[in-house]
């Protein structure tokens, strides 16, 4: 089985960042190295102090996301999951040196998830032969 | 050549679907193992009896889906391509034990075409060495 | 490290071109072959003539995506960034043959970025065994 799992994650809804944590977290189980990287409103959602708040559902949620939603059920587990997977596993979230400047977010302003910032070049060589996912 | 593609079918728009469609027939015509995992808004769209409706298009269709839609023609044959491509080749669709919970939805709602829940860590453990893709 | 990096891009937003493009820009430098399958919304950005138009963020991009629109930098550089990766490195982009149909685009349309028609079998045998992303 391939060693690395990467991600890339752009999307910033709950459900989303749910698939993300899931993956993360079970291919942390497994025992693979896990590097993320974050972009654009999957950056964002990793604010310092800002990460625990609700994020809505994607736009194509449609009458099942309206259900889940009604039933107060559309927060998910996604931040802690995270944290459990770091803790466990070899997961290392980092946050794309583009995205930072296109949103003007200095690595400072985020969440103590996310290890630090990084270029494409190096996550993409850190992706060796691995998987990638964009999310 | 990879023996094996696996997908992560999260979106429920019927242009994604149809994207997914594309993507698992052409990889079972080439004679690949097929694997995909059915969350959230991709799992609903599976629901038993629901899955000849019409689920729209992706929020950023812009003019060119408005379009499509003005003419009628945004309904894509992403379900009878599924159906066809499990007949002909190997091809595995599961629905994410996880999603399963979340949406609350059972096993047995679900239209023949899923073959059963999967979890993710078994997921990912037949994704072997293959390629991944996230829709 | 794998030679071929594949991508199939569905989504239209300039977000999602510019992770895109900034995933395809990446990879030339570092030497790689990068094949890239345009669909739907990612096809249509493609159309000669369109393709330096604003294309709107991502429907999750919130208030983060907001604040870039009110400040008027919500225009991204993907399109100058792939012109520079074709010049620079070795990317092919193709129009799928699947999406031209639906959305009744003849590949004369196309801007020239674009080099030309490819059918999904075709694109998978010549993404091998290397990564793929669905963007």
């Amino acid at each position: 089985m391939s060693e690395t799992l990467s991600l890339i994650v752009s999307s910033g809804t709950e459900d989303k960042l749910e698939s993300a944590a899931t993956v993360i977290a079970g291919a942390a189980a497994l025992g693979k190295s896990v590097n993320v990287l974050l972009q654009f409103w999957g950056l964002d959602a990793f604010r310092a102090g800002h990460i625990d708040e609700p994020r809505g559902l994607a736009a194509d949620a449609g009458a099942a996301g309206r259900s889940l939603a009604a039933a107060g059920r559309d927060r998910l587990p996604w931040a802690e999951t995270l944290r459990q997977a770091k803790e466990l596993g070899d997961v290392r979230i980092q946050a794309c040196s583009g995205s930072l400047e296109t949103l003007g977010i200095q690595p400072s302003e985020l969440d103590p998830l996310v290890d630090g910032p990084c270029g494409i070049a190096a996550f993409l060589m850190a992706a060796e032969d691995g998987q990638i996912l964009f999310i």
